[in-house]
């Protein structure tokens, strides 16, 4: 097996940005794992995608305003944040780096990042509660086959001071990824979801002989409207739900009281025809209302991503396969100075744009990139 | 000569998809035999545009429905299929499994799928009826240049039970598959056609010196208006055509009490300036009306394709060359395994997308795909 | 000096299109000369985007048609043509072949196929005139410094029965072709114009120092609408114009009784900068009206290619470099059996659309081919 | 280090174009040098579409046109200029060449052309207005942190003769380019700014903890409008502003009084995110009304792209790179060589365009290149 390097405690002066995080990462994880994190489903369309549609479009410069008060604040859920990056549920952190999501989490907060703690994290969401003070601490919830666990993770967040609920919509049947498979990744023991741990397996469905497994299998578990209303009655804990793309989803939920939405294709691990996260963007927000939060989660590599995303109608983005880099590479530090680049990358393109807070950010400062198409007459 | 391997009677494990069978296939097949099944006429654009035209598409995925009862039936000429994908008519397939069609016939109908079987079937028609039920068999017929052998063909399929019709009306001209010609391909004695073994070749037409190969040559053969009225006068099967493209024509042979349509561009095997059967099959719809029967054929290669050409207007799908390689890969077993792996994909889109039947799949669940191109503004 | 092959005197049987003259001509041509007639101005852009543009168009095939008496005929300046094919005017023939012009005159002739004479043919007019009948040839003329010269050349023509003229207007200033500058190519002894001969060179400018070589030098030397309208009082032989883009000039020139356009990019040898001749073609129609004679030259390859020019509004088209590759591998016999193949493929793709003539060539028949947009809702 | 060779003092026959210039600077260029020249911001996206953009437009030709009286003359701020191509301000051109600007001023002044000096040139500006006539050298001017500064440059560029300002606007903050960095590039002595050298550099900024480097550190620096007014009321030369790109600020500009603008992208070293200059030119130009002076400043290599400018709206255009490559090959005489090579390509464009001056160009000669699109129907 491949050794690989011990995560750097000192930062490298070329080590700028998340694509020198992408550069350096392959020394730090195992092949098999770098698949497990680098792939997408079927034949990685989607993940492509959610890169390049931030390609579509570019940004058009302002001259002469005066910025000298400029900041990056951002109001969620109630609480203001100092900047607008969030680090995406990640599952089995402790295959990246040996202390795990509480390295994730102490990065995070050392430069006023919120975690959202995904529900297969390697440490019990207890263990990584403490190293994040509460504002900057969420927790993505899976339904579970059984409504008494998804109740008693559920209270288990809250008593843990979880600030915010991410609950995951899109992933009721997930596909391989073909680069794992080809790589040989087999999850590693110290990967396995120490918030689950406690809990039996649910038991097996039988099938009929004419049944499908997809529709009598695993769909029969998966969790429907009932289901989501009967969630949103037992918390006071703003909920945000993930994985939304249709506006006649985004306006039901809307109406039951849901307080935000993740846009997100899963990493494109979830079916690779979904559209790009930011080709969707629009028209959910335009659903969900201007007063619903809305994240951007998929492409998202730096400020100017950020800005992109903003500027086409998200409060906020999140980070994912990045902030995984990051932490392989160093740890807390990595983390910490990963969401340092990009705020400083977008208070450069905010600054080049003449928007002095994010709320200055709007659809204006954006051109789209037409090859092609004649847009000036 | 290459030597082929023999056709697998065991499937190994990661067998999973027409994509793991069309990256078999050479193995099992003669070179020149392969480059007479997987090349197209011309430059093989319209091949490739055939397979193109689905990446324009992408699928928008769905929330929290219910889909416990979810199937993927469909009716189709007054009977219910299990699900809707058909094997499309395929000369010679002997050359390709020494079992030819009545391998397919069985691979077939044990995973409830209807073979189409074509006049240029090696075996003859009424050995391949007794290998598939009724209902799960088709007969696709050429006009002959004797309105007798045309008769006498439609009686046999009649009389061996074929359930319904599919004349192709699309190659009365068919140009050459370069790939073909340079592999030296020469079609063996097994692959000669067995239903037409009984009938005498029509007398050589002799051509003057003014006279035009195509026009008063091959074309003075082909069939007209008056020859379609007259095969609809002779049978109550119902009668689909195959290969139209244009609306008036579909339009036209509609009102003529033709049941249903598939829409073809022959493979990729006809004119290659043909456009790709997916960008035509909106337009075929809207023309055939919503009673019609409209299926569609070219450049399906998953479960994914399905769902996005039954959004766009389908009532079924027609696979070719997966079938053909699947055939050549493990004979009846590789057919069955072909049809269920393709159901068990178009059921895991379905899923995501929130369809429980068919009929929920619509324009509605399909993002376009516009590279350069506004959507949100 | 690579030595080159001698025309062949009987075709191999794979020599079956355009293709596959341009694949076998550089063995018959030296070096320089093929990077002389393949090569175009700048960066060949232009050249690139007149074959592109076909590409853009695909056809849609009609069904059930009786084509029976089906024919290529094209009525043109009041004679009909058996096709619609013609030879463009090509320089120098001599050096593609020892017997020139006249090989290719007979070989045109061979095939009913019209050749318009170059004014820089290697071959006097006159030799040329006797191999070709009187429909068969038409002169295509280029304006001389003197007027006197110009009026001799234009008497030449109608006194050695040329049937119609071509008058060229789109290159007073000419680049250079760095294929050809590159390959170091210079015109041999056998390639001067044979017709001007018998003049002497004009006499040589003088330019002041502030002058331009272009506005007070060239261009002082090109024709002007006045030097046209004296043309067209010279002469009652049909007048048609080469290299009109703008529907303005078309319009003029129409009013001003020109018979007829030839639309051109000069084969990518003039401004690198014009769009494909394809592309301009159906304004060129709508400004000249339907009257009006309009011809395509520029990257037709093909039947297909022919009869997507007829659909967009040519009645003709005309083949350049094509036809002095097949003059170059076989001489007359190449020329003429390079007609016929085109002629042929033209047969086929009216027969799969449905066009028993040309006249039922329109617009209908193509479908555009629109990458990354819906055409269907 | 690799050796570089010195300067031509004659030219090759086939240096013909800014294309060959570019071909050939690298031999007279220092590795790092060249990277710094050559490089952009970010993933030099913005630099690859300056250049794309002017792909996207062809050109119509006219014919007939009487043009013996044409020329390239144009009217820019109260004098008239022999053709519309400046000298873009470059920094610190004593690293490509030992004359730098001195050099340059005199390979303009030869042919007509402007200089547009840059603040930070290597030589002092009293020194570069002594080698070119003052019609002929206009000043750039980046506003100094303190304003007695700012003040200061402007007082010397007016005794100095200069006859025009242009002040940029666009780059207060500037990204790096990772490819000067990775070569190593660090300015020499000899390309530190002349003109600023008596100037005691700004007090050192302190930032609070809580402080960003960009907005209460960099942009605390950055000019604001009260600073634009501010340098209006204290000159009456003409003022161009450079870098400005939304059409609010350009209006803004316009109404203070400004005189032009120079559309610009700071030759892809700014934000990699803009648009391409030719792209906004159209909406700059509409913005600044038909008075005002626009100058297009990226991409510029040819004849046929000034062209393409002037019709798009600019009055004339700036030549950044291949001025910088003509002085590093060749010093004075290479840049008096480039321009003429410029000037007579678009002389030749014009001539074919039937344009016999800068006022004949106009949009209706640019046809745009809409691959995929239905232009013509």
């Amino acid at each position: 097996m491949t050794p690989t390097r011990p995560p750097l405690t000192t930062l490298p002066r070329d080590l700028l940005s998340a694509a020198d995080y992408e550069r350096l990462a392959p020394d730090f994880i195992l092949p098999a794992t770098w698949a497990w994190l680098a792939g997408g489903s079927g034949d990685e369309r989607c993940l492509r995608e959610s890169r390049a549609a931030f390609q579509r479009w570019r940004i058009v410069n302002r001259v002469l305003q005066d910025l000298a008060g400029g900041h990056t604040r951002v109001a969620v859920t109630g609480r203001t944040l100092a900047h607008p990056f969030l680090l995406a549920p990640v599952a089995a952190q402790k295959i990246l780096h040996p202390e795990g999501e509480v390295a994730a989490a102490r990065g995070a907060a050392a430069t006023d990042g919120v975690l959202v703690l995904s529900t297969l994290s390697s440490l019990p969401l207890e263990d990584v509660a403490a190293a994040a003070p509460e504002a900057l601490r969420w927790f993505q919830l899976y339904f579970q086959p059984q409504r008494e666990v998804t109740l008693d993770l559920l209270r288990r967040a809250e008593a843990a001071g979880y600030a915010a609920l991410v609950v995951t919509l899109d992933a009721p049947v997930q596909p391989a990824s073909r680069r794992a498979l080809a790589a040989g990744f087999v999850m590693p023991p110290e990967g396995r979801p120490g918030s689950l741990a406690r809990y039996a397996p649910p038991p097996r469905r039988e099938l009929g002989a004419d049944d499908s497994v997809v529709f009598q299998g695993l769909m029969a578990e998966a969790p429907t409207w009932a289901d989501l209303e009967w969630l949103l009655a037992q918390t006071v804990l703003p909920v945000l739900v993930k994985g939304v793309a249709h506006p006649d989803d985004v306006r039901r939920l809307r109406a039951l009281g849901v307080a935000g939405f993740v846009v997100s294709a899963h990493g494109g691990r979830a079916l690779d025809e979904l559209p790009a996260p930011l080709d969707l963007l629009p028209a959910v927000r335009a659903a969900a209302g201007a007063d619903a939060l809305v994240l951007l989660d998929g492409g998202v590599r730096s400020g100017a991503d950020a800005f992109k995303a903003l500027a086409l109608g998200a409060n906020a983005v999140v980070v994912g396969r990045p902030a995984a880099q990051a932490l392989a590479v160093a740890g807390a530090l990595g983390v910490a100075h990963l969401l340092r680049c990009l705020r400083e990358e977008l208070e450069v393109v905010m600054a080049l744009a003449g928007c002095a807070t994010l709320a200055d950010i709007t659809r204006d400062a954006l051109w789209r990139d037409r090859a092609g198409e004649d847009t000036s007459c």
